[in-house]
């Protein structure tokens, strides 16, 4: 994420205006509570690349940047209700630190919020495919969500109902924030258009297969959640689904005494990525997180070389190489 | 609401166009659970008439009154949940038939929703300023139902504040209805527009009083909840407030013991209800309520005498001696 800080710092000087108004007090610093937590603001920087990328100038694009910020952190204090997860960001999560009404408010108030600034876009019809978009988007990440948790009684998912499941849970948002971005250019172009919201989407896939990676590769200090902690919860990453498939008896056993058990020791999480590796099932992830980082890649090739562009692609290859 | 069922029917016809598409199975029939169980259908039908007594036609405003129709149903799922609601129109609530991260995402989707029918509106100005104006009603609606919480907590709630809470959780919605029904419009007519939203939020009020009223004078059968279920919950609606403030001492024994007892018999609750009507309250709340209806009336006396008109004005006298 090098040479992006000017434009999170945009982002984070703009940001605080969002959350004005907001009463009464306990919902409006709820409401606030992960946007200042910090979070790497990928989305909104992407939307203010995408804008630069096709001509357009970094204030344009700032309502969809915002609002795609606070239907992320929408997203994520809703999730956390459901994943019962109690940290974010190095702190308690939004339920915990509140309670769960205020948690479910808080959310709603973001996505409210969301369509209030997209409502700051000048031209109106620009305003409504953005508002489209975003609307569509959302309700697409619902889906994937509600896909997430219906996966976690199934024991048949596969890898091609797995990645119809991070397209709408991860991948719809970082394309309409590319797309919207794109879209608040003064002199829109189609095909500049087009072009970015594929890369938002490629993007997006690459990223959320890198994050699943992490989960067992990286360490739980840089992570800000605990190490395995997806393979103790029993999620069914890629990886997972592609070790399950690719186990021998011995792997299994490894695999099975790891996945889903919330009391695993780190030894035997330890076992079960090894028998991820040794199966083959983590080259397998890699490469297919590689195969979407490069559609991303070849998405934007027609677009005019630009610092912008050049951004998105290294962001793109953070993406694919990170290790937080 | 004699007159009405031929705009409830346009409403019922095309509500179910909104949940094309959803899934998985379970989230499209969580999001499905309240709207094909009834519901009087109030803001949509006040979305059309209002476009009409504009001067436009009920074809035009169909993309607001099915959005209002959507959020105020996506309000339910999610306050339902925050209230521990078991039953609401006869069914079980939605987290109690499914589970909460259901009823969570159901909510989230019906939200997303009302954006993507709300951009089916033809002029991208009208949209931009229904769009404003919807995401706007939602926070404030938002901020109304974490008031309301908070009102639970509290033993101070002043007949000002309840004025407040309810102007957000239940009048703005109203007030959106009709201003997004009256910009719908194909010859737009400011004066028209904002008459419609002052009709909007004064009907919202004396609506929210009377329902507030109809919780200790209707019976359970036609409320579709049980009789003194507010009383039981300790919900400080206006009629508590100043009968708090107006007992004397018997009458205040007599409050004390059914207010935020939900074990309190149907006796305690009926002398409950006894003193509220002997301190004064009770006449009170029918004033305050009375009032709100004939700024209604007042807000659009104006405008040309129309069915449409007539039909909101008949409305506005139902909501105010409604029995159900």
């Amino acid at each position: 994420m090098i040479g992006l800080d000017s434009y999170r710092k945009i982002v984070d000087h703009a940001l605080p205006s969002c959350f004005e108004g907001i009463r009464p007090q306990a919902l409006h610093d709820a409401t606030m509570w992960y946007p200042e937590a910090g979070g790497k603001r990928l989305r909104p920087v992407m939307a203010l690349l995408a804008c630069e990328a096709s001509g357009g100038s970094v204030e344009d694009a700032l309502p969809v940047a915002l609002a795609v910020e606070l239907v992320h952190n929408f997203s994520l204090v809703h999730d956390d209700i459901m994943d019962h997860d109690a940290t974010r960001r190095g702190r308690a999560t939004v339920h915990t630190r509140w309670d769960e009404a205020t948690a479910i408010l808080a959310g709603d108030v973001l996505f409210a919020r969301a369509f209030e600034v997209l409502a700051r876009i000048p031209d109106p019809a620009a305003h409504q495919e953005a508002s489209r978009l975003l609307s569509v988007a959302i309700r697409r990440l619902c889906e994937g969500q509600a896909m997430d948790v219906a996966f976690e009684k199934r024991k048949d998912v596969t890898t091609a109902e797995y990645l119809d499941m991070i397209g709408g849970k991860t991948a719809v948002l970082f394309a309409a924030a590319c797309h919207g971005g794109a879209l608040s250019a003064k002199r829109t172009n189609r095909a500049a258009i087009e072009a970015l919201d594929r890369f938002g989407d490629a993007f997006g896939m690459a990223f959320q297969i890198a994050d699943d990676l992490l989960d067992v590769t990286a360490d739980s200090q840089t992570m800000g959640k605990p190490w395995g902690s997806d393979v103790r919860a029993g999620k069914q990453t890629v990886l997972v689904l592609e070790a399950l498939a690719r186990a021998d008896a011995a792997q299994r056993r490894a695999l099975d005494a790891a996945l889903g058990n919330p009391k695993a020791t780190d030894e035997e999480v330890r076992r079960a990525v090894d028998a991820m590796r040794a199966s083959g099932a983590l080259a397998a992830a890699e490469a297919l997180r590689d195969r979407h980082a490069q559609a991303a890649a070849d998405a934007i090739a027609p677009l005019a070389e630009t610092p912008a562009k050049r951004a998105l692609l290294s962001l793109n290859e953070w993406a694919r190489t990170r290790s937080y």
